[in-house]
């Protein structure tokens, strides 16, 4: 893949934005490979992603800043620029089931996961030797159900450490601190196993079998301090019937789960997500 | 299609019932034509469909029903039996929305609709030419919102007064009162535009769109005295993305709600499902 | 809905394009309310469609034209501007079966179709009556199999006579002769009962029932003279399995034929589609 | 999982059969926990499983055949049985590419897989490191382009070393030659990466990129010597645009692949599919 640069703007919407954007690039002999735009008028506001072939640019990202600022200013941008050959660190949280975590590994593999997995961090020692497989550190936090504190403050200094862009829960079964989701907002991706908002909180395939559902689902979202409740990346679903009993929903329900964290994930690793109000807007 | 019996048994599990209710329809050389079973595990009750070709009994209802008496009484089951040949009379509800009460009038029209309708009630004046065109009588039951009693008072009486098996609520809009909702248990058939238990309630596709969801949905349920709670008999979703306006949605959800509703209105004519404790059986 | 006007482009890939266009509408004020672009890596070529707020500009099209064409001979571009105003006359062909048309008549009927239906034609008169509810002019040309040249050439002088913009066959089951799908290409529209290429040609769901499918699908296709190969618009599937009929695929596969060609007129419709080398790029 | 008894039949229809089989499980006290049932009015045969407690029966399965055979003859069957608790040996075939292998190495790591994996054959080495991670023995049979049949000579005598009850192509990208396919006839399973019949052959994303289709698939089947033509076992489809080139074609697809294939494989490990004239009954 050709190495690119991504520039990412949320801005109220007015006209011209797109004009000076890629007049600016063009100016500079900016090969834009891949453009999306949206234009919100519920809430006035504009959101747009560029691809730019980086050899096209006589910029590094931070010539790149300096250039651009005055255009942002100018549209009060919220705005960001990425660079596709600066690969995001990826640090996976997980508890004792393999499926997520497993998914991801392999996909990170066979090089189909845009983004380097620098560490798993995990509170039981299950999955360690098929994460030392490839070659990534696995660090055992056991979580204290009388005192989660200590636990957390490991975590947290865990992925300073690792200097992660982005963490996954991919099933790690714990509800992290306020203050951790906080901290990292916007950085923290989980996958909740049904089709939020149906069957938010604890054991959810057992809501689902409960109340009789046609459909089983599994939500890629942000973590937010209001558990659940974050801004969704990606859903899908598959269908059951009565005679689905709850370990059959369970095992099914794995293949829906992998497949809209990774989707979710990559879209975000691609930096193809905006955040913005609780709800996302996703350029795949 | 030929004409058939319908045989659809719910009872405690044990050894032995298929082997009896085969004998049963063997022993008078009924030919099967369709047979479903489920043993749930976790209630430990069975249920069982069968279609028999009606020229293969030496029966009439009646008389099928005198001979399976003991058995049925044997087993403790829940039963009926049902003839193809007697289509079963429909009241379609509707308020001023077309979609779904154009696709079931279609479906009649075409004969791809396993039952009659024999009338339609609304609560608008809207949909009256389109249903005359059908040959089918309109009633208009205009509902005072201050004082709702005497409109639904009318209603019972007209699906009395038309003996109808089945009552649809085409996107009626009116909650129907609790006494109606009990005299007709698992005869009145809703659609609501959201896959439940998302967004029960209100304005359903304006909830999705404030919470951001990535796929929208409807649900066929049989109506209960807990609005929106009752047995699912089928549900579907749909993709939709960011670029998607509440408009859209309710747009694009028209398509998932006449499939959801004309699919379970379906099964329920043909016997295929079996209401058990808040849950369905839906034999496809 | 407001009005807008829909700037089509296709032109080969190169720097500035994006920002030439756009800045030639920031120039003149020009409210992009929707935007979507594609550079295709394999074939060099670029692809882009702009919905502009009419109000926003100070043009009507035909100065709107005047103004763009030095920009447009400058990129090489193929390129139209149409007023979202100005809906597109459709004429409808059928036979006998009265799913599709029905279907799309109804979506007119609601305002839901982004266009206007002047006319239907069709080779049988069974459908007459349901066309002329909705106030539509009903044309029977009846096909004689063994001289249809004399039918076709009264279809051609219809399409003529009505000025259509597109023309569907909404299951018309004949093959229309090369002369007229050349004479409109781009301009008519398909709906074939399978998941092309699979199953082209006569009796799809025999074919598929013979090679024992598990999923059945619809596609619809710009009609060419080469048979069920002209350019996909749109395709979708629904699960079946062996308990399935032909006659259950036939009527399970209409759900599918009819949200296909719905959607992939609306594509249409909505100048959503360009064709390019017999594949289409669809700007949802 | 209790431990089943699978009884599995195909016979000419006529009046009796179940009554008949379900008669002789009652007499011995079979408590039956899953029954299917499909008759065929096209080809007049009837196929049906059922899913027997083994601690409800007095036999092992020799006891059961003899005990069962006079009926197996009284209508002709086609039969089998098995018992869940004898899990079937898989043998393995993969080339260089993983990601079908490591999702059935997944699967069968958790126990999600009613079988073993006993062997893993490939032409190349690349996968060696992921099969013994698993201690599952690993061989390397490289294919001569110029004489394939030592290569072949020595597949067919490590299948039968390992007498594998099935072989599953897991993107093994040989051809198999057809004395192999008819000695193992519905005993060798192949993922096929298209929605087939389209695309059959070599390249068959290359194909669907060619073409334009909007959906890409998979296809689990039987192996025979018609090369693409063996009975289907399951498909599935996802939805792309013409934004995705051929790599996210082939990146995309392999989603569907693995998910194909290991359904498909999970019917046939838990004799759920019967075969019959090149199609398949699945009951799932």
């Amino acid at each position: 893949m050709e190495r690119t640069y991504r520039l990412v703007i949320a801005c109220p919407d007015r006209v011209g934005i797109v004009a000076k954007v890629t007049t600016f690039l063009a100016t500079y002999n900016g090969w834009i490979t891949e453009a999306s735009h949206h234009a919100d008028p519920a809430n006035g506001w504009f959101y747009m992603r560029n691809e730019i072939r980086a050899s096209s640019l006589p910029f590094d990202l931070d010539s790149f800043r300096i250039a651009f600022e005055p255009i942002a200013n100018e549209f009060e941008m919220r705005w960001h620029i990425a660079d596709s050959a600066k690969t995001k660190k990826i640090v996976l949280m997980a508890s004792k089931e393999s499926h997520c975590l497993a998914d991801l590994l392999h996909r990170y593999h066979t090089g189909e996961l845009d983004g380097e997995i620098v560490a798993v961090i995990a509170n039981h020692d299950d999955l360690r030797r098929m994460v030392e497989w490839h070659s990534i550190p696995y660090h055992l936090v056991k979580v204290d159900s009388k005192d989660k504190a200590p636990a957390f403050a490991e975590v947290e200094s865990l992925i300073d450490q690792y200097d992660a862009d982005v963490v996954v829960l991919a099933r790690y079964m714990q509800i992290l601190p306020s203050g951790l989701c906080a901290k990292y907002e916007g950085k923290i991706i989980n996958i909740h196993h049904s089709f939020l908002p149906s069957f938010a909180g604890a054991k959810p395939y057992h809501q689902a079998y409960k109340r009789g559902v046609k459909l089983i689902g599994a939500t890629c979202h942000y973590v937010t301090e209001d558990l659940d409740e974050g801004p969704i990346i990606e859903q899908d679903v598959r269908r059951i019937n009565h005679s689905d009993t709850i370990e059959d929903m369970v095992r099914l329900g794995r293949d829906v789960e992998r497949q809209v964290l990774s989707r979710g994930l990559l879209y975000h690793l691609q930096d193809r997500v905006i955040v913005h109000e609780n709800k996302t807007i996703v350029f795949e």
